[in-house]
């Protein structure tokens, strides 16, 4: 068999609290990866898939990493090759912690290295974007620019589809919590009100501006209260079991903040270091442990390179 | 008669696009002129107002520079102290350049200097803002805070009346028209529709987003791309003759940005530097003489200091 190149894209978390649908941040695990290779087979084919418990399809034209890998070719012009996929999911898929971004953006990043690097790693945000749409029914940039370029990511959609990495403070740690229910985003979406009212926009809008000078000015108290949805989270909380109590015990613990990740079910809290992360996962976890819910767990600072050749 | 303390708070360019009821920045002209000296009359009292044109109350109790100072007075314990303010009106009222809180803030800096300084300028922020609010129906933080402390300023209710100074590009300058149309806040207030959709939130507090980002960076282009304004602007530009005419012509001449100054009728446009402001000034006032419309018309860089004493 043909050597391939092997890529890691890591999970992330998007909404971040206050910037939903425009901010995020990856993780250093969990995460996906693909191994690409040439074949003689023309187009892009997906020859194996693991960790997905059958729930991902192998047709490449309704799998994001083949779509995405599919999109690059064809913006290159490269009709001709043959190219074959390797899919290793190594998180958890409907988690709220961007599992098709990840699988579109290590499947670019992977066959942008087997034909040589002919783009630069920012520019193959729109391609596992574009793949990510098909997973959702809508663009989210929050997971796969984080995911891609690591960091806390700012993106916006009016702007082309642009992503603006922002300074994080040393030692910011997240833990990440999921039990076991499976949320679709798109169902998570489409549960939610059409319209806010004008004082919550200023409110959140508020919230998301001074978390981001927070982030600029290395301010941890400021970026504790600026941590807050006062529109998504209450709408999407009915769907997590123990989401209230979860959150609370996160705080108790010393969180600067705890919100939903993505459309849920996962839970994250960011910490100001790894100590009172390690503390606040645990009692995140304890409340599914005595539920006797199955849950995941996750403890990590954030992702500085996003997705990785490795 | 006895000597006072006189001193002059900036005119302010709230809302600043994509920052309603957020966002705010200090012009170096126009403003208020306050002079305060010890009457023997315990109390407030108010004996001169220039350049109001009969518009605002002698009643100190009803003069958001009577509230303000005796908002500062109650806090500080001086109930038996007597002051005598004189208000020299030297911009426009009902302009949206923040004719309230220039006079409240002038009161509050002019009482704190006439009493040997007992708080921080800072500190003074949370007495000229209840004062605004007997104008406008609502504290106007995003006014109340750049007169005060200067710069370009970030504001939030939910933080407790807070305030976040944010850097701002060298050069950065506002060309401001404004044409003799009142309007009363309360009325620009009333008329926005109290919801707006989802989407219209998620991109316009991108925008505000990317704007901090924009400014924490000096980056003009993202500046620019940032000044946008999707949910109040539509709403309100029906109230300011040729507005849409005005911004097309400050844009053409290579402002970053452009949009109603407050509510209006003021419009401002934010320029690179002084001498692009200068066209673009030019341009915007030209609108009106060939309509032979009065208007007013100001030029200033960011003004850094706020309320001074002079």
């Amino acid at each position: 068999m043909r050597s391939g190149i092997k890529v890691f894209a890591p999970a992330s978390v998007s909404n971040v609290a206050c910037g939903f649908d425009l901010l995020g941040f990856a993780l250093e695990q969990p995460g996906d990866e693909i191994i690409a290779r040439i074949s003689d087979k023309p187009g892009i084919s997906i020859s194996k898939i693991t960790g997905a418990k059958n729930k991902l399809p192998f047709d490449p034209r309704k799998n994001t990493a083949g779509v995405a890998a599919q999109k690059l070719l064809d913006f290159l012009g490269e009709t001709g090759i043959g190219i074959e996929i390797e899919l290793h999911k190594k998180m958890p898929i409907g988690s709220g912690l961007g599992s098709s971004a990840a699988s579109a953006v290590a499947a670019v990043v992977a066959v942008n290295e087997l034909l040589k690097h002919p783009l630069e790693k920012r520019a193959l945000l729109p391609f596992a974007a574009a793949a990510e749409e098909i997973s959702s029914g809508a663009i989210h940039l929050d997971n796969v620019a984080p995911s891609l370029i690591g960091g806390m990511v700012l993106v916006h959609k009016g702007h082309h589809a642009d992503a603006f990495r922002l300074p994080t403070p040393k030692g910011l740690h997240a833990a990440v919590v999921c039990p076991e229910v499976e949320i679709l985003t798109k169902d998570a979406r489409q549960m939610l009100h059409p319209f806010i009212p004008l004082e919550k926009h200023i409110e959140q809008s508020g919230y998301l501006a001074s978390l981001i000078v927070g982030l600029y000015q290395s301010d941890l108290a400021l970026i504790a209260k600026s941590l807050q949805d006062v529109i998504i989270e209450s709408q999407r909380a009915p769907l997590i079991p123990f989401f209230y109590e979860v959150k609370e015990a996160a705080i108790k613990h010393g969180a600067l903040g705890c919100s939903i990740s993505g459309s849920g079910p996962s839970i994250f809290a960011l910490c100001a270091n790894s100590h009172i992360a390690g503390q606040c996962s645990e009692a995140m976890a304890r409340i599914y442990r005595d539920a006797k819910m199955e849950h995941l767990l996750y403890l990590s600072p954030i992702n500085q390179e996003g997705a990785v050749k490795c």
